[in-house]
C-alpha cells in the first residue's frame, strides 16, 4: 500500500461530505418551504435555511483550523435523501398529506446529519481538535432540536391533517 | 387532481421505501461483516444481519395488516448511503481507519432507519393501525440500540486503533 490513510484522512472526507450535504440541503430548503401549506412548517424551514448558512460557515471554520481548503466531495447519500423529498413535493402536490410527507422528508435529512455530525464530533476529541468538537457540538444540537420541532409540527398538526 | 392522496398513501409509499431499504441492508451486511478487522464489529454486523431478517418479517406483517402485498419501491437515500460504505470499504482497506470507517457508514443506515421508524409509528398511531405501531416500535428500538453499541464500540476502540 502506497499510504497508510489514518482518521485524519476519515475525518477531512467526511467533513467534505456533509459540506456537500449542507450546501445541497441549503438549494432545498427554500423548496420546501414554498411547498409547505402550513406556516408554521414554512416558517420553519425558513428558519433552518439561516442556520444552515450558519453550519456552512462553521465548517468551513474547521477546514481552516485543519488547514485545508473547504471543499465539497458528491455526497451520494443526500443526493437520494433530497431525490426522494422531491419525489414526495410531486406525487402528494396539492392533497392534505403534502406537509406530512415533508416532514417526513426534512426528518431523514436530520437524521443523516445527526449521524455525520456525531461521528465528526467523535473523531474530532479522539484527534484533539479541540476547537473544531465544539463547532461541530453546537451544529449536533442544532440538528436535533430541529429533528424535534418536526416531531412536534408533524404530531400537533401535519399527520391529523393528512389522515 | 383525479384522486385526493392522503396519510394511507403516505404510510404505504414509506412502508415499501424501508421494505427495500431493508432488504438492500441484509445484502450488504454480510459485506461490511466481512471487512470488519475487530472481532466485535463483525459480531456486531452479524448479529445486526440477524435482526434485519426479523424486521423485514415484521414489515411483510404490517403489509398484510394493511391488506397490500408485501413490495419494495427503489429507495434512492439507502443506496446513497450504501453506496458511500463502499466506497469506504475500497478507499480505506488494509487501513487502521477502516473499522472507524465501517461504523460511521453503519450509523448512516440506522439514523435514516430511525428517521423512516419514528415517522412510520407516528403515522400508524394516526391512523390508528395499533398492532403495526407495536411491530413499528420493536424495530425502532432494535435500530436505537444499534446505533448506541455502534458508538460504543467506536468510542472503545475502533476510533483509538484508527488515529
Amino acid at each position: 500500500m502506497a499510504e497508510q490513510k489514518t482518521l485524519d484522512d476519515l475525518f477531512l472526507d467526511t467533513l467534505k461530505d456533509i459540506y456537500y450535504a449542507e450546501r445541497q440541503i441549503l438549494k432545498t430548503l427554500p423548496k420546501m418551504a414554498k411547498a409547505a401549506t402550513s406556516p408554521e412548517l414554512k416558517a420553519g424551514f425558513e428558519q433552518h435555511a439561516e442556520e444552515t448558512q450558519g453550519q456552512i460557515e462553521r465548517l468551513e471554520q474547521i477546514f481552516e483550523m485543519i488547514g485545508k481548503p473547504a471543499r465539497g466531495k458528491t455526497c451520494d447519500a443526500i443526493l437520494g435523501i433530497i431525490e426522494e423529498g422531491k419525489e414526495i413535493m410531486t406525487e402528494f402536490k396539492g392533497t392534505q398529506a403534502l406537509d406530512a410527507g415533508l416532514v417526513s422528508s426534512a426528518q431523514a435529512v436530520e437524521h443523516y446529519e445527526i449521524a455525520r455530525y456525531g461521528t465528526l464530533k467523535t473523531w474530532a476529541q479522539q484527534l484533539g481538535h479541540t476547537d473544531a468538537v465544539k463547532l461541530l457540538d453546537e451544529t449536533l444540537s442544532e440538528e436535533v432540536a430541529t429533528d424535534k420541532k418536526l416531531t412536534q409540527v408533524a404530531t400537533a398538526e401535519a399527520n391529523r391533517k393528512a389522515a
